[in-house]
């Protein structure tokens, strides 16, 4: 509520039009809509064209299809994040438009159209094929928010002329998303080579001192590279969710 | 060395324009300049008007006053973080023009003019007053890319409302730094009230189970709220230069 | 045994209404009774209306149920915690009055009456869904001593308004518990808002950085809010049992 | 803001009484002072006798000495915990009835009267001399909250009986506040001795595998005993201030 | 090889009683036979009465059988640690006589006479039951050793009174095994209670803050009770062979 | 308080040899008496020879010095561990018969007799000459139990041949304190070499991946010799206190 | 391309014999075939006789037959390494003449000859026989690089007999890889013997402390033993690799 | 003692020429002569020209003086690591051709001789300038044992280039050590451009996520590039000991 708004009603108090008790009652959820509450979120998630989002571990099938059917109702696209292709499947009776990316382990419904964005392609670039997972629920997430993606897979450090391979293509991305396991190197390789933002994604690639992808996540967050910011270990989708958040919105508004 | 540029060395050597001992010359140093070589990140640098910058810990005063003099003489400003204040008075006794931003522990000489940059101010928001050191590095560090800060200290989870006071502000913001040591729940917070980029920030402030900024580290990692990342420790720098990566750039160009 | 009865001990001894030998067999387990030994134990549960516990993990069916029919013999309620639904069923078959909670994992065994207790209700908060399973844990304990439970469920920092909007039952409450993984905030926002105990309870919740609830254990413990203590990861039914310490007890007795 | 103050607002608007303009100053702090805003926290401050707090670590003496006589003249009495004899000395100069206890390297300026409160004594129990320093901060904060501490220091396990010695006291008490480093032990004994509230607080006393209190906090973590709660390493003031929220207030209002 | 059969061997060859090239082969083994190696292992064992162990985990059942045939061929006892029930179903097929402890998960075939010692009895102590395994295990491997053990069970800290209960039975054993998990607090009360060796023994039950028996690992060596030791975590075997070490063995030689 | 003398306490009540009041009061401290109390405790020390020992650090040189007076005054000898230098000269002006050792940083005052022992000589080895300072710690306080100790140092596993040059001194000693930083590997060498028990101890000898002795200690814990036990990082104390209750005790009666 | 390769070029171009265009083309991949690119390794690898190499964990069998397929017609020798006995069959099917080491879970199909090397054996020690699969894998994959290796298994530091009968050999190794788990200890010792290079293989043999492998590699990086390099836990494949740089090429080049 | 030399010893007595209490005595000390004992050490030391090495750190400079000038008197050369400038100046004085290299923190002392070496040079390359001090104690222990070391400093992976621009002078080498702290990158890329053997060297370089060097030594045992091996946080000493152990000897005999 606007101030304008606010003194409008009051106001009307003042004219008598409107009674004290109805102008409690509008009072009584001021601090709600007015402080960042449900509303404020629904609003902006219907601006920026960002989906609801299911994450899929630890619910069952029918609980995740219950929760996308009342979010589909209310008329937002749905996403489901780390979904095992088993629960897809019985969503898929329920749902038979719904896309799910196997290797991604993301299940989408877009009954709602997909936002229009006039934004760059974002690199979504991996160290190894075993990051691919990875990889790719970041590239579902980035289209689900109108996002192009840009695939550069198995560009390891370990053999780095594969990157260099691909350097022009860097010149025309919004953003990178770097992904890798291990020792986590190349978002330092890249940071080095790029001027946009860099979103570094470690994984659970590795055995033994890869610590289940921590030693990824420690390398990335020490990278000698300025300007390289970090989400948790196999966050493909938080990583699509930071880009989100820096690249111009699909209503053509100026961002912020 | 562009395609073109490759073709027409190679058409000079065919016509006799060049000998073979001067295009050998030239085409040693082609891998290096073509592939993000040094060349590459002097001319991005200069372009994006990032300053050079020097890590002040562990370089004696007169080590830093060299380095900066090179740079300077190069025609780059120069930027000093972790700059302990004996140091700085050393420094301040060979470059008189340097500003010492005791808080921030960073000294800036800016002799060859600042970007001058159409981006909307950086909120950057700490949680409580021991983690202004590392806030002033981050505004110290954005002033010196040509971006403006607006501070918003001191607004910690534990007194929810002094956030609330200044919503209004953060409508206004390109993206948040967001900087909170101990248990480092501002920026879930942030992130649940913002769309634009949100940049966390740990810090080493608390005893004991804060275990020297790393509580709040993971923490962050581990937000509720989607589309946040994260940079090193105390790092307030890095913070300045993730978003500097995110924001237009001074020189008019679009970002990618 | 309390200083009286054992003066009338001796003086049945010295009125030679009681011989040396049963005085000797009441006396033997003395040291048991008056310091902490199980009598003690006993006699408290009774007092403060605290069931016995039974943690059934690691714990085959049949132990179980013969451990809950002993104590059922001697008078007592029974609680049986991480409680996995198969062994509930075979328990069920034999106390076909076993009330299984399946989310909290708990049955209980109610025959000896619930004690009255005249206490104000207690706030069973949780940040996320995934949290439910350990706040139905606390409202079973609560619900076995006598308390009252207040759920508010899904009130996570990221989406901050919906704690808000149930500001004004917070103010009737007797104790929080509040429960929350990943980052584990919730409490250092509750603990800002509340003026009465608030116990935290970190989960399990999350993954990567949330390492396995350390990241939320340590969060909580370096809360900026002053006067939060925490239990361990999961441990619904330790916050219920520290509440249970703080409230005043079934038998209208002034606590302490 | 009560629902019967912004009735009567309103009203006073309907008739006239205020105009629309003053109404709306008064309104537009409303979400502030509803929404456990600084005011809230101020008023139940005030109502609770918790004196502010300042955190005597990382701040120089003088900024501790501007903070204190601003808390002063706005009539609250003052706190300073972690705060060094040598700073202390410097506060003594501009304060000279300021009370600083050494042991407990806490600093109390008491001028605005106590709060009286109808409260059983807490036990402040140690496990070891070297506990003490930790036991004193708890000491120092109950009494600036007028609650009453019962030493019970060097009772530690591995001498099990000193403990035993003094069971008739812990008879008597409304809380206990249980320190101890090393191993971290003496929460679980006296968990299973006593009924009332147990709030445990693990110092960083002893070497190598003590982990610099870890340990103990750890062990705390996991005690045997059912319903004790536990605070952050050397967190003397974080007990104090848990118990504050157990016990009745000093102004008679039943608790909650 | 002793001096004293060295010097023999010299001797003969002197005398010419043995060719050089006999005694050559003699000597070929003196520096393995005389520094430590097998046979000296050999003989120490069988002196010692310590029978042959084989670690039962990683090995399949036919393995541990044929290994076990192979000892049992050269005259020695065997013990199995950690064997699975189906394992110890395959080798009883196999060895008639083969006795297998379910709940020590240990297995034994005892061909060749057990040690005759004189020797007090070990208290094996443990905090819980679900630490009967780890107990069990130690039991039967004192048992190979000729030792004779006294159970403990369930004495655990938080009901502190049922260790008093049997104080006058630890006046009367010659060392004390001690396993707890959890915080593993119950060696520190028992080493302050008697003057016999105690060993400590760790075990991974607990959750959470248990760290798989980490707390309880790092709380005993951390003990406040001097002259404790410890092994390694669910190390019941370990405990029972260094307490072997410790007492008289069996044949009536003095220790050492 | 045994049963006997309980039954002739009952037995004159019964007479009327003793009234209530005065026997109520004899029963009143049977609990702590019977019970391992401070009485216990100090029988205990007095016949096993054991000095009073006060840890050092963290205590004013003043402290020690009154509790050693004290102690003194009891009839005790006193070994104080941990001491500085600084702080042992101004004991060394107040005890004029103060032995301090430098390297062990121990200072002993023995004016009431050593313990006359029938014990076999102790190995105190240790890897490296860095280690010594804990191996002199272990040495004195041997002293002061009335053991004699080998010293066999700079034997580590890298120069093998130096521990098997003493082998034979081995054969001799009752008990071995091993002690060793970095790897950590000397105990499993001497466990597989010797019968005796083998008390282990991990020093924080080494830097980097020796993590300030955790890796000993680890390694110590899992050392592939069967029946070793460990003590806490650099406690040479705790290692001969733990020999002292396995060793025969000085009054020649059979220990347990 | 070699700078004389280069040369000829520009020559050609030069004197007419190639047009621009052709030599553009070559030219084209000129920075990868020189900068480390993936030619230049495929040369590297065939003059060094390594195969390729696939992990074949978290790799389906189909995906691994392709991959080997593909390498096989482009003339290289397949080594696939952690490949599970099931994956094994089904690979079996489709090349008849795979060679699949169970205990090293590593196939190798050698259709193009191995290469013939002139260096002196490998030792593959191994401190117990559960290291044994870690072993064989490092015993395969120096097969797969021309190398011979020579097996010393169970020979740890608990027996060290073990080692010393077998000293003779390591005087004709040119290369020690040594693998232990729990402790760690067996490369100190074997460090201290020999002058070669000596490869240090941690395992995750063991339980409680020996944290998976983690203690056995942090022992060995922090090795009293002067010149000894790690590798990964129960990495095998890259030890024998470490080993393959340093010993000379199958083609009787010198190396380096 | 050889085979040979004990045969003629055994004839020799059989010839009555030498005493059986002699050969006894000759005897006795054979399995340490035989065993890898000093004698052996110290012939391989001085075949290989390894100089005797002293850590600096914890010994006071009058000691170190005294360990160096033993060691001279008996033909070695010196090598103090980790000496501190203070220490070096002292020592100065007493060995007036002492060479104290400050940045590598090592003194030399080369009165006998450096080995002559045919052997190629070894990189030591870092990845910033504060890695210096690591690498030039690694050049220092290179030369001291004859070995050339060729400097590539500050060649980081976030600007790949400065590495490319020297990659013709990787060819010649014939190992490299590679140095890295904060995410330790380098040893990956450069294990990707060479054959030859490569030492991975993490520093402590770096804060908060750095781990004082343990993301960096963790992130190279993960190194995605095949063959590295790593030794201990800031052992440059160790890395160059591991690299002497690879190349030929100064002998010219063929190594091993």
């Amino acid at each position: 509520m606007s101030p304008q708004r606010l003194r409008e009603l009051l106001e009307r108090v003042q004219r008598g039009e409107t009674d004290v008790t109805s102008a409690l009652g509008e009072l009584r959820s001021l601090p709600f809509r007015d402080l960042g509450a449900a509303n404020v979120d629904h609003h902006r998630a219907l601006r920026q064209g960002a989906p609801e989002v299911i994450f899929g571990e630890g619910k069952s099938a029918e609980q995740i299809a219950d929760i996308a059917a009342e979010m589909d109702r209310a008329g937002h696209n749905v996403l489901v994040t780390r979904l095992a292709a088993e629960k897809a499947a019985v969503l898929g009776e329920r749902f038979d438009d719904l896309a799910y990316a196997a290797t991604a382990r993301v299940a989408r419904l877009t009954r709602h159209g997909l936002p229009v964005r006039v934004a760059p392609p974002v690199a979504v670039m991996c160290a190894g094929t075993s990051d691919a997972g990875v990889a790719e629920e970041a590239v579902e997430t980035l289209a689900a928010v109108g996002l192009e993606a840009l695939r550069m897979f198995d560009v390891g450090v370990a053999g780095i002329h594969r990157l260099f391979d691909r350097l022009d293509q860097l010149d025309r991305i919004g953003a990178a998303i770097v992904i890798a396991g291990m020792e986590g190197a190349l978002p330092s390789v890249v940071g080095g080579l790029v001027a946009c933002p860099v979103v570094a994604v470690p994984t659970s690639v590795g055995y033994g001192s890869a610590l289940g992808g921590f030693t990824a996540l420690l390398a990335m967050l020490t990278s000698c590279a300025a300007g390289i910011s970090v989400v948790n270990i196999d966050n493909g989708f938080g990583a699509a969710m930071a880009v989100h958040r820096m690249l111009p919105r699909g209503d053509g508004h100026a961002r912020p």
